[in-house]
């Protein structure tokens, strides 16, 4: 798993039937995780929001996280960090 | 999940049959998610076009898009983005 | 997916029974999609050669591509691309 | 599978019901594997502590080492290396 | 699938159960295949042995490398490259 910040959100009024309901949050990893500070979307499972510190889980996993494991998505946000201050 | 442009697409007539019917996208990265601007091909799924930003799965969960849950695709194209000025 | 050239072959005598009766070619992805130039071994299941332009799976969903779909792979040739001068 | 060292922990009182009683470790991967030293999030399945050198699964096989196959992971730590000093 | 070298092996006593009985090797891919010759361990299944040149898959499919499907592994050697000077 990865731990990023969430930044900002997506809306995709098309899309696949599978993903209807679902919130799509960009989210950026931390720096201290990865200097190279990488963004993607990730499907939000547990309520995070904007500036939360999220941890991430990626690939067919994350299709786990969701009621329909039938949805394809490839990252979903399953937990939100305590103390952001403690990490590293 | 990451966000790209649609910039063109490519034809396979001699192709792996649970391939047949389906339309391959080359899509980039865009530089506000992946500064790299990667590319790469990837199923529609949902009526996409040259130019067009769109949400894509990659990995195996591609294949929870399309009909034929066997089929050999790692990459599909499942929403395409409301308004792209939002994003970030 | 990706677009590769096939620039050789492999010969493994001992290998994996599950991976019997298969070729094993060596790709080289496209400087167009990737400047980098990856170099991997794909399973060829469209009959292509050396020197062809080919779409590629990649992870699990390579898979699909072959009768045994316990064959431990994870990269297959699923298409000849029609017209490289047409790709970007 | 990838070698890592333990350097901390993670607290998520807010997580998907399927990863309560999982212990969150930070790890980095050594520099003799990785000169980039890659920071990630895996579950410990093997009782591992801070400052241990462990064998890490990572992607959807992490799922195989716990009791819930369905608990959206995507790296566990599945050993403990014996002798660090042997390595490389 | 990737080629690589066999470059040390590692121990790991404590371990997960489903890995018990396997055969830990470090391998560093060919820099005719890989200019950062990435490292990282992988089960033996074909009997390989310190220098020699082997063809790897990675991820889940590696899995459908070993007896046990639900082993914990992410990467497997299952060939050995038979004239490795006729590589590239």
């Amino acid at each position: 798993m990865t731990i990023a910040k969430v930044i900002g959100s997506i809306i995709s009024t098309r899309k696949h039937p599978a993903l209807i309901g679902n919130k799509f949050l960009m989210v950026e990893t931390l720096a201290c995780i990865d200097a190279a500070k990488e963004r993607f979307i990730a499907i939000d499972t547990v309520g995070a929001g904007v500036g939360e510190i999220v941890l991430i889980t990626r690939g067919s996993s994350s299709r786990c996280s969701i009621d329909n494991m039938n949805a394809p998505i490839d990252a979903a946000i399953v937990g939100i960090v305590d103390d952001e201050n403690h990490i590293m």
